[in-house]
């Protein structure tokens, strides 16, 4: 598999988890999302690359798998807020002042 | 846009963001993508679809600019790990016993 939709990929997550992730409900499996955050933050301190490439995958699988049980199309999401330009300054590439 | 790739999102805030996260540096912009995961169980607990949506388009956006400015490859990342079967169980659906 080369490329992936956000979509598919978060439909991947479904058939393999969407029984699991419902019955642990949206607490827990965003409980587990905010740990592999946590597990994320220490592989890029710890500057082990293969370690980090690890934990993305797992950010984006628990995100996926929180969206899927809380009935978000986590694709379309992204794109309505994020498309081609900044939604704050609408600018590309982003010109906002903080 | 329809559809898009995880590696076309990445490249997306890339275009948008690069310059501005590596200002930012990596452990600032971890912060944010941790302060936006808050904003996202908040916005799940108000039950609010609209807010929700909005803040999981944030995780997905913060989680991109990370992968940007520590070299990462969100897509492969995911792919990688995650494809068509459970990584520990290599089951679908996953079969792991807790």
């Amino acid at each position: 598999m080369k490329n992936i939709h956000i979509r598919e990929f978060q439909k991947m997550m479904h058939r393999l988890y969407f029984l699991r992730d419902t019955e642990r409900g949206v607490k827990d499996t965003y409980r587990w999302l905010a740990d592999e955050l946590g597990e994320l933050e220490e592989a890029i301190k710890g500057n082990d690359k293969k370690a980090t490439e690890n934990e993305f995958a797992d950010v984006i699988a628990w995100l996926s798998s929180l969206a899927n049980i809380t009935g978000i199309d986590l694709e379309r999401a992204a794109i309505n807020k994020y498309s081609q330009k900044c939604p704050k300054c609408q600018q590309a590439p982003c010109q906002c002042t903080f």
